[in-house]
């Protein structure tokens, strides 16, 4: 058994961010005499006591995780703030959902997902719409950091490869994380202030305009509307919505490295440009089904294939539109879609464009072994040399994925979920991308209607899809805790 | 430009064989009085001729094969038998498909797949129901041979790993097809006839009998029936028909082995036993579902969950029910099922059990370097340690499955198929199954009413998956010319 005391230290450090936050929607509910304020202010001096007390009780550490202690800190860490955090949608009067629905929206936030249960947005309190976007936007910055700090150097998914491009070669987790938190924040901060101003000067109200800039730059959807942003019809708001999307599904590494003074990185990037190319397929391909079935034409159709291709594809998750109903091929499009993702190191989720191209690079490099048995080819990405046990990692994630999305879609289907509903529920809450497909949780539907048993796969397929499958499931092993 | 004489030579030998063969169903026809008679005669003579032809022209070649003539030489003698074995379903009076269907029809009967565009079997000429048998029993017995002889040489997504296996270290392709084309026939005649003499002896007429034991040993799928062995409710016939597309489904070179005395070989083989595993997961969880559900109860429900069970795994695609009917549990169960397939070396087809197995390997070998960075760990498989290049190879045959399904299910919606006929259709053909799921194509439904386009995009989809994708496509590969 570990030494567990770092790990309740940082998990005391992140409950009482939590507690903190959780004291805005309840001033925010005070300020429209909502009673839901309540709630939230005993849960956050709930999650406050716990969290100070770890914290308190822990303190005086010093020095750097074992490998042990990071893995199993990244999971209890992401679960704790996810329990806690799902206390105030049990029990605000305003919203009162069960248990499950409430860990289940709770999850959905923090991993930035934005599946939800709840229908009646438009009219529900505003401290409990305030906590969702609050949800999304810790979930979001927490990801850039553990994806920057924490994965590489846990190895997982080929997620090493980024130790490489850092100049740093440092392999303390926590020194790491310290470091480059204050510099992610203030980056994460001002793009959501650019984002929400702009949505704020397209004519969204002051209190919407923040909530979505918060949960677009989180790449997570949750919306403060039923309609999703399809409530504001205005298109300079959507096409504002696509910018921010894409922007906050690049790595933010390369921001830093950028305001830096080396943009270059930023343009030259494999996996930045890897990503725009898949985006204009993915995009280019539903605009032209679009004019070509006369589902839509002019502005409107662009307007429509842009937004609701980039929003799936990054793991938005927000809807304009009913593209449920956009026929078969859309269907189809978008079922594929949700499991390639954006950038590594962004808040977007999903298998991840990197990976894609390294397994492409090493597919290639297998096709011209077998053609040319006497050459030697290695596999390359960004320039360098992908080294093999990356090669390794990556198609291990990918086959994983895969392995666990059958699994997951095969439960729910025992659950009573129809096929397509099975297969895209899996998807979305894998690929952290918020809707499915078909008529129960497409883009109009909800996750409410599911039996509480398919909400808890769902919960444990977010979580795992988050952070990047083998952080959780090395738990899992016997040989990890004979250390 | 490779020298195209001994790949010209051996497309002889086998069209001249194809020829051969076409003089079957003539002699059949004739015998029934059915006119078919004349152009199968005059299909044959055509196709002897240019056998023949061909044949004399090159002969005289010693020696052996370049990778380059073998790939060569894969691709296209397949393309040469599929395009001659569909002139007698263009032409026959007594079926007269389009060009296309044609096509489609000769693809899907050599390559043991078994989707059909044929409706009326049960009324269907002597000679047309004969050709389709006799298609997939050569196609079977070519994939067998191919898989032995000529797929390890190639290093052909991994099947290098079978090289090891056998005692002959021989890297000459020509000479090993020739010294081992003659036991696997032995052996492949024996078993269809014992297969046909059970289906006999349990009462199916005698033609009929031998018609289904060569599309069982070749787990294609083909039936006299448009109730394919549904047409046949003795529960022994279908029992016999488990029996036999299990025994199709190993590796026909641990056949051999064991007849030399060896049959350790074959109990102890790790893909066998993997398979076995694989089927009692699959049958188990379907008898389990049929019990809950209330579908079936009895002897009855554990026919049809073990028969269905059995023919989707094994890629052979009878159906006694239409278990498209069976609920969203089957449904998913069965899509994923697709996918799997038997063991290398055998008929069936799909990403087939080894590579499953040394991807699991290597992922548990990831996992554990993750959580001991410092320990040692390699991949093993039947005993023996996995070679980099193996699992890059395995894992590149897998990623390029699902791109080349999710390519396939994306065109194929673009042609109008709903989602599930488009996913199912892309599948069912990559992975040589037969039916898809949904209404359309089915189990109870037909490929006949899809658009033209479609038909020739999973026409591809079946000579891809049958040559093991990477066979195919080395030749798109520029380099691959530049030799």
């Amino acid at each position: 058994m570990p030494n567990l005391r770092p790990i309740l230290l940082v998990i005391g450090i992140l409950l009482t961010t939590l507690g903190v936050a959780m004291m805005l929607p309840a001033m925010i509910d005070i300020s429209m005499e909502n009673p839901d304020w309540q709630v939230f202010a005993i849960a956050g001096l709930l999650t406050l006591f716990v969290g100070l007390s770890l914290w308190l009780a822990n303190r005086g550490f010093k020095g750097d995780l074992t490998l042990q202690q990071a893995f199993l800190l990244t999971t209890l860490s992401w679960l704790a703030l996810v329990t806690f955090a799902a206390i105030p949608f049990a029990f605000a009067p305003g919203i009162a959902l069960s248990y499950t629905d409430a860990f289940f929206e709770s999850m959905s936030g923090l991993t930035t997902t934005g599946s939800t249960v709840i229908t009646g947005l438009d009219n529900a309190p505003p401290g409990i719409l305030a906590w969702r976007a609050i949800l999304q936007w810790l979930g979001g910055v927490g990801i850039i950091v553990m994806a920057i700090a924490v994965l590489p150097m846990l190895k997982v998914g080929g997620m090493q490869i980024f130790r490489l491009e850092s100049s740093d070669t440092s392999e303390k987790i926590l020194p790491r994380a310290q470091q480059i938190v204050g510099s992610i924040l203030a980056l994460y901060v001002t793009l959501t202030a650019i984002c929400a101003a702009a949505y704020w000067s397209f004519g969204m109200p002051g209190a919407h305009a923040l909530a979505h800039a918060m949960t677009t730059i989180a790449t997570g959807g949750y919306s403060t509307s039923d309609a999703s942003l399809g409530n504001w019809a205005r298109p300079a708001i959507q096409y504002t919505a696509v910018v921010f999307m894409l922007l906050s599904s690049l790595p933010f590494a390369l921001y830093l490295q950028a305001l830096g003074g080396k943009p270059s990185l930023l343009i030259r990037d494999h996996q930045v440009r890897g990503f725009f190319m898949a985006i204009a397929l993915l995009v280019g391909a539903l605009i032209l089904h679009q004019v070509l079935t006369g589902v839509d034409t002019g502005e409107s159709a662009f307007r429509a294939a842009v937004f609701n291709g980039v929003s799936v594809m990054t793991g938005t998750g927000y809807a304009t539109t009913n593209y449920d109903a956009w026929g078969g091929f859309a269907v189809t499009l978008f079922f594929f879609a949700m499991f390639i993702g954006g950038c590594a190191g962004s808040t977007s989720c999903g298998i991840k464009i990197f990976r894609f191209q390294v397994i492409e690079a090493a597919a290639r490099t297998h096709v011209r072994r077998m053609v040319h048995p006497h050459g030697m080819f290695t596999a390359r990405y960004n320039r360098r040399t992908v080294p093999l046990d990356v090669i390794s990692s990556v198609m291990s994630f990918f086959f994983l994925f895969m392995a666990l999305f059958a699994l997951m879609a095969i439960t729910l289907s025992l659950m009573g979920l129809d096929t397509i509903t099975a297969l895209s529920s899996a998807a979305t809450a894998l690929a952290n991308v918020g809707p499915g497909l078909g008529d129960t949780v497409g883009p109009t539907g909800s996750f409410a209607t599911l039996p509480d048993g398919a909400k808890w796969v769902l919960s444990a397929g977010m979580l795992l899809g988050r952070l990047e499958l083998f952080t959780v499931l090395v738990l899992f092993l016997p040989s990890f805790w004979r250390q």
